[in-house]
């Protein structure tokens, strides 16, 4: 028997951007499964195991015809519930002839599936991603599709903000971070990382956005959704002015959102956006800050991929396991730790996954 | 243990092109075994071992002197019977080191050889291509050398054409062929799939050598020996002219070769040729069907190629074992059943490869 | 359990030229342990583990901080010793937080680590490459970094000079080689073989450096302290003079140097240099020397690079073990017995690795 994957199925997971799924077929591998995704004529988001019935060529090779996906080998059909619907030189068809469907939910402008049990995929299960959906806070987003490393070093990353301090100096990172105290709260499925810097000099990017002299408090609230959705509800406000005890209304507010789905065990899809409430007409603002974030290597994001795909390689190379672990990590702790009940709950067994350290 | 490679031995199987293998030494993998061919002074063909029996440097990087090859590192002669003939600093020859020679037989403009026991090789059990001899046919052909999939897919997708009407829409591709009934017949060694298609209106291809009005019939007959040759005999007449009565006087007559040979269990190389009995001195009909077939990509094998390889990777990724099959799966579950019975024969039980559906 | 690796840890293995180790991180992988090399502000070169404490981020992706290293992901600092100074956002540091420190000597040019056990890491088991200093003998030298072989190939390779003849014709193959005898002795951790080739004419590149007319003497000594390094005292003096009784001053003589370093189990760096006590002053001859030696494939160890990268693979193959071997074996035979005598006291047992033929 092979090893338990590293990742519940019984969750959901965003496998593309809306705008993304067009009426055309579009592979994707998801929690290592192979799955073509369209959208049918009424608009509907579909999600198929891309691998024929028949002979498993992958259905994503083939064509639309109509709402159906017609195999590019041996023309079968399946309907977008997965059913055969054609078999070439039959008059039957098998009853059992069918693809996997996957669920799918599309919210918060992502196409979200469910690649575990479709009687188990329930809807109030999926993530509160409501940042994203283009209203009260904007931003553009992106992807990092085939990341490569597993989707636990992207939750880790998150967690801990102290790793802005070395991996982003210049631009988010300040000692200040690493100065300060954090409190850890959590529920059954959530974990969420408060860290107050009072009375601060801001560094660049929030002195650039605040835009007024003086002292700033600033705030991490990190908000993290088991398996793998993270939302970090970041600011500066000038010293004072009352944000730590609630009136954010003088300074400037910004939300980190990441979906991270599994793509393998070793490489993931990260969603990311960097969404925000003040100055939300400046189109010109949003791009600078999307190219702050990820710019042909240059972003503050680039800079975290070189470093988790580094931390994957040298975990492959395994000099030494598991992982020891710092007052930093209480956050990713405990994300670890829900994300390990999940896989705990599916298995059926209370198993640790290899590379998570006892406690 | 590891498993028993998917590949008989003892058989003959193409490893070479006759016009290709000259007074030089080139190397080539055939059934997982790495040999080196070359052409003595007086024509015949020698395949040897293509690892010292010293150090195994892989003895194509040497050199031949006279019919002798010489190993590039240290020197030691090998003769064509692939003796050892020459030590270095040595007087006496230890009689024991040779490399080994394989059993080659040229015939229908093709190097043949037998991967298996030397006392086996029977030359009564080579395949019949004589419709590669370049006498009453006429053919180009090539090879696609190291293609990425195990060989039997390659004998699935020629022993089923109705692949025709989804592989390749708008040449030789036709909703008749999937519309038409066909019957299977076998020997202990061969499978042949016959399939008449009266009355139809002939695909682009056929019409075009046809070049007559009107209705035709189209036959395929596609005739198997085992472990991995097939010749397909295709064509078309005018409907009513007595083609399927054997009068096929008035039509036009073809033939698809193929001798797949195993690489590895995951490679193939695939000789073929179109080979046809109208116009045949038509040089410029020659080069353009030939790349009808073959064309940077363009072609109908090449489009074989990307559904042959693609269907490989997905049974790598494995997501479901074995095939399902379908009544168009007939011829080819023959010829994978005397494929089979060969393995048990050499592997002295009724092993069923992975793979292969149970019937 | 995984096979014990083939080479010895607890041996002092050239990890770089001095002159390639400065005030910056260096990565390199040793003996499979992957390592980061510096040097401090004293001078003094320093081999830590290349993986954080932490989380394993490769060190080399972080920077220097005065002589210590701070990781480019938590800011954890460890000094030269291995020892973590700092960790963020804690007062107190736990006392086992450290990365291995490698024992380092440089010595002859070049920068030795011991990869195995610290306490055993015994300086008068440095091997001696003295002629390498720059002093009495001259030459400039090269590194074939991550040449694609087990190590101990590129030992057989110098070890049997008769391969000169065949991968070498034209500059230092002669087929006297061969037609000589040759003597090996040896000591517990090293072995030497002898071969003098008397009244000979000179190879090419030995003519050249003789310039006398006439026949010569030729001489080849190569002497291999285990695991792994080589120095072969080789020149010509003209027939007569007394080269064989010990006076060369009429000769010209020079020394092949290799220092072999595993990376991996089928990886390794190749430090060599070839340097000479004749017309030392001649920095026009240094570089000749070297370009003959390498220069983009056409010098004479990229031959050997050639082949042993070829070798290596028809091993991985596995076409057939173990080795068979010849005479001109003896000298590499007892360099690998030698090698096996330090892994089996290493493990504690009498191991033989795989690829060595039983005697």
């Amino acid at each position: 028997m092979s090893e338990p994957k590293p990742f519940p199925l019984n969750a959901w997971y965003a496998a593309a951007w809306s705008h993304e799924i067009k009426h055309e077929l579009a592979a994707r591998t998801i929690c290592d499964r192979d799955i073509v995704l369209y959208r049918r004529a009424d608009g509907q988001a579909v999600a198929l195991e891309d691998a024929c019935w028949h002979r498993l060529l992958p259905l994503s090779l083939g064509r639309l015809k109509g709402d159906e996906v017609v195999c590019g080998y041996h023309g079968l059909v399946f309907n977008a519930a997965g059913r055969c619907t054609y078999m070439p030189a039959q008059k039957t068809i098998n009853p059992s002839a069918a693809v996997h469907a996957y669920p799918v939910i599309e919210r918060h402008r992502l196409v979200w599936i469910w690649p575990g049990d479709p009687a188990l995929a329930d809807p109030t299960k999926m993530p509160d991603l409501h940042w994203n959906d283009g209203t009260d806070w904007v931003g553009e987003g992106g992807t990092f599709y085939k990341l490569k490393c597993d989707y636990r070093l992207v939750v880790d990353n998150l967690m801990d903000l102290t790793h802005e301090t070395y991996v982003h100096v210049g631009s988010i990172g300040d000692e200040a971070i690493t100065g300060s105290p954090f409190e850890v709260s959590h529920t059954d499925r959530t974990a969420t990382v408060t860290r107050w810097m009072i009375n601060i000099d801001p560094p660049p990017f929030w002195a650039a956005q605040l835009a007024k002299p003086g002292k700033a408090d600033r705030w991490q609230i990190i908000y993290f959704q088991a398996p793998s959705v993270i939302v970090g509800d970041v600011g500066v406000a000038p010293t004072g002015t009352g944000a730590p005890q609630g009136d954010r209304s003088q300074g400037v507010n910004g939300a980190f959102l990441a979906a991270i789905t599994p793509e393998t065990e070793r490489t993931c899809h990260y969603f990311w956006n960097f969404v925000r409430t003040f100055k939300t007409d400046d189109a010109q603002l949003t791009r600078e800050i999307n190219r702050a974030h990820v710019s042909n290597g240059q972003g503050v994001y680039d800079q975290d991929v070189t470093v988790l795909e580094a931390q994957q390689k040298a975990i492959d190379r395994n000099p030494r396991q598991p992982f020891y672990n710092l007052n930093i990590d209480a956050g990713a702790l405990w994300a670890r730790r829900m994300i390990d009940r999940l896989l705990a709950a599916e298995h059926g067994q209370s198993a640790r996954p290899p590379g998570v350290a006892a406690e």
